[in-house]
C-alpha cells in the first residue's frame, strides 16, 4: 500500500517502545497517538472544529454501529466517512467483531456472555452494566457470526469478507481484520478454539482485501490469545508472517496482565509495522502500552467520562458535580491550554452539569480529549528526549496518588 | 447612561421602521437585530465559538432561571454574566416577570393560568403543554410577586427592586423593568389592573436603578396593555415620559394583533430610543415588528426547533427526520453560508437525529440561528437600500407558500 507508511524515529532504550509517524492518505499521525472514538460517525457532543482544538490526530469510528445505522452503503454513497462526517484527517474503523460479540452476542456454544466490565462501555444508551441487551442471539459458525441488531432486533450475518466489504464502503485509512474478541476469563480450551477461528478469518480478510481494495486503505490484523503467553506469542507469530500493514492487539485485558500480554505480542511481531492497542485509554495502561511497543490507542473513556462530569486533571480525575466546585472560579487546570480551561471556570462547568445543559458535555469532552492528546504529545517528546521513564514516574505518581 | 447610545441611520419611507445601531459597553449591535436566547447562561448545545459563526450579535439570558440556578450572587462573584459565560459581546437580561407569571404563577386573583401556547416554550424539560408545573403558587400584592421555584418548589419573592438588583448582579448591558405579563385573553378589567401595577413597578425600578446602578447598564421599560388600543397607547405614553434608555414591548401577542399592537405602541413612544419586541422570532412577526418600528427581537424558537429537527429554509421549515432526507447528500440550503451547510449534508444531519447524537442539536441550532441572523442582516440592507417592501414580499411569499 503505497500511500501508507510507518517510520520509527526513536526508540526507548532497552525497551520495545518507540516514537515516529504514520503517513496516511489523509495526513500524518505522530506516534504514539491516541485515536478519539466517534462511534456513529460523530465524537459525541463535539463538532469537527471542537475536535481540532483538542489537537486530535485520528478519529476511530465503529463498523458495527455504522453498518446498522445509517448503513455502510449509504456512507459509501455519501463519499465515505471522511466526506460524510467532515473529518478530513486520518481515520480508523474497527472490524465490528468486538461489538458483534459484546452487543449482539450471547447464547450458542460458549458465547453466553452478559455485558459487563469493559464491555459495558459499549452498551446502548439507557442500558446498564450486567443487563442483557435485547434478544442476544449470536451464532458462530466456521464462516462467520449471525447476530441480532441491538437497535431493532433484526438479524444480520458478518463474515470476514463482509466486515472488510463494509469497511471498504466506509473508507477509513486504517481498517481491521474481523476477529473473535474473547473475554479474558474464558478457558484455555475456548481461547484456543477462538484463536484458530480468528486466524482462519484473518487470512480470508487479507485475501478479500487484496482482491477488492482500491489501494487507499491499510489493513491491520488483530492479535488475540487472551492472557495465555503461548497463545499470544503464537498469534503474534502467525500475524507477523502475513502481509498486514499493521496490527491491532485485541482482547478485553485484565488490568494486571496488560504490560505483560503486550510485551509477549510485541516481542514477536515484526518491529517495523505499527501496532494499535485496541480500546485502551487509561493513562497507566497507555504508559504500559507505549513502553511495550504500541503506537496507537483508542478509547471512549475521555468522552464518556466527560459526559457524566468526570474530568481529567494531572492530579487525577475529579467529579465536577462535587459541591466544592460550585463556586470555584478557577479553570479545571490552571496550566491547561485547552479551549475549556482557557475560557471557563469550574463554577460555570458545574452550573452547566447541574442545569443539565448540553454544553456541559461539550466543554468536558473537549478538556478530556485534549488531556489525553497532550499526554501522548508529552510521551512522544519524552521518548525523543530520552526521558520516558522520568515522565512516566512523574505523571503516574501524581495522577494516581490520592 | 453615557456608554449606551442608539443611532438611527435610515428610516423606512412612510412607516415607523428604521435601521441603525446600538452602542453598548460590550460592542455595537446593528439594528434591527435578533438576540439569541441563552436561558441559563448558555445557548443550548452551542459553544461561544459556535455562536460566533452564527454571526450572533447579542445574547439574551433569563433572570428568573439564573436567579434560581446557579444564583445571581454567584454570577456576580464570577464577575458577571460576560465573564461567567465567556460571551464578550452585548448581553441582555429580561426582568423575570414573564417566567414568574408563566412558570411560577398560578392561583390567586385571576392568575390561574395553565401553561400553554407561547408559554409552553418555557416549560422545564419533560413537562408538556397544558400540564401544570409543580405547586403553582404565585401571589401578587402591591409590592411584588411571591412564587415557587419550578426546580425545587422553594418559595421566592420578586419585587421591582429585587428584579433590578438581580440584574445588576448579572451585569448584562441591557436590563428590563419588572412587569406583569398578562395573557392576551385576559379581560379588559384585569388588563387595566395589571397595567397600573406594571406602571407603579416601572417607576420603582427606575428609581432603584438610578440610585444603585454602576452606570454601565441600560434600563428598558416594558410597555404592556394586551390587545387594547387605549391601554397600549396609555402604557406607551406613560413609559415614553420616563427616563428609560429604551423600551420592551411585552405581552403574549395574538398573531392577528401583532402588527397593530406594535404600531399603536411605537406611534406613541419617543422615536429616538430603541425598542425590543419581547419573545418574537417567527419571520412573519419579525417583518411586522421591523416595519412598525421595533429594533430588537428575541426568541427560543431557532434553538428549540433545531433540537427537535425542525430546520429553517427559505422555502419554509422542514422536518429533517422525514424519510426523504436520509439519502439526500445536499446541504440544508445550497446557498447558505453557515457552518452546517458548508460542511454537512441533510443525510448526515438526518443520521445524527436518528442516532440521537448531541451533534444533531448543535448543527441544527447553528443553522437556525444563522438563518435568523442572516434574515436580520438582509432586512437591514433592504432598509438601507429602500427595498424593504420588496424583500418582505419576496421572503414571505416563498417562506410561507406551501
Amino acid at each position: 500500500m503505497k500511500s501508507f507508511k510507518f517510520t520509527i524515529k526513536k526508540k526507548i532504550k532497552d525497551r520495545l517502545g518507540r516514537a515516529g509517524f504514520i503517513e496516511t492518505p489523509h495526513g500524518t499521525i505522530e506516534t504514539p497517538a491516541f485515536a478519539v472514538v466517534g462511534t456513529k460517525g460523530t465524537v459525541k457532543s463535539l463538532t469537527i472544529e471542537d475536535l481540532k482544538v483538542t489537537e486530535a490526530q485520528v478519529f476511530l469510528a465503529n463498523t458495527y454501529h455504522l453498518y446498522l445505522q445509517p448503513g455502510s452503503k449509504l456512507v459509501k454513497e455519501a463519499g465515505g466517512l471522511h466526506a460524510f462526517t467532515g473529518w478530513n484527517g486520518p481515520m480508523i474503523t474497527d472490524s465490528g467483531g468486538f461489538q458483534v460479540f459484546s452487543l449482539g452476542a450471547a447464547y450458542g456454544k460458549n458465547i453466553t456472555k452478559f455485558v459487563k466490565g469493559e464491555d459495558a462501555k459499549l452498551l446502548p444508551e439507557g442500558k446498564k452494566e450486567e443487563e442483557e441487551v435485547g434478544p442476544k442471539i449470536a451464532q458462530i459458525d466456521a464462516d462467520g457470526v449471525s447476530f441480532r441488531s441491538h437497535i431493532d432486533g433484526s438479524l444480520h450475518y458478518f463474515t470476514p469478507e463482509k466486515s472488510i466489504e463494509i469497511q471498504h464502503d466506509l473508507g477509513a485509512d486504517i481498517i481491521f481484520a474481523f476477529d473473535e474478541c474473547t473475554s479474558p476469563t474464558e478457558s484455555l480450551h475456548y481461547q484456543k478454539e477462538a484463536l484458530e477461528r480468528t486466524h482462519r478469518w484473518a487470512k480470508r480478510c487479507l485475501k478479500f482485501h487484496k482482491e477488492n481494495s482500491n489501494g487507499t486503505q491499510a489493513l491491520f490484523g488483530v492479535v488475540q490469545g487472551g492472557r495465555f503467553e503461548d497463545l499470544r506469542r503464537e498469534s503474534a507469530q502467525f500475524f507477523g508472517e502475513l502481509d498486514f500493514d499493521g496490527y491491532g492487539i485485541g482482547g478485553s485485558f485484565i488490568k494486571e496482565d496488560i504490560a505483560t500480554s503486550v510485551r509477549w505480542v510485541n516481542e514477536t511481531l515484526p518491529p517495523e509495522k505499527p501496532r494499535h492497542m485496541l480500546g485502551i485509554g487509561e493513562p497507566l495502561d497507555i504508559f504500559a502500552g507505549v513502553e511495550n511497543g504500541c503506537d496507537l490507542f483508542d478509547c471512549v473513556a475521555p468522552t464518556r467520562n466527560g459526559r457524566t462530569g468526570t474530568l481529567y486533571t494531572k492530579d487525577g480525575k475529579i467529579n465536577i458535580l462535587n459541591a466544592r466546585f460550585t463556586n470555584d472560579f478557577t479553570p479545571l487546570e490552571s496550566d491547561c491550554e485547552c479551549y475549556t480551561c482557557k475560557n471557563f471556570t469550574k463554577a460555570y462547568i458545574s452550573h452547566l452539569f447541574r442545569a443539565k445543559e448540553m454544553l456541559a458535555a461539550t466543554l468536558a469532552s473537549i478538556h478530556n480529549v485534549y488531556f489525553l492528546n497532550k499526554l501522548m504529545k508529552d510521551i512522544r517528546e519524552a521518548i525523543y528526549e530520552d526521558r520516558f521513564d522520568e515522565l512516566k514516574q512523574q505523571f503516574i505518581s501524581r495522577y494516581y496518588e490520592k
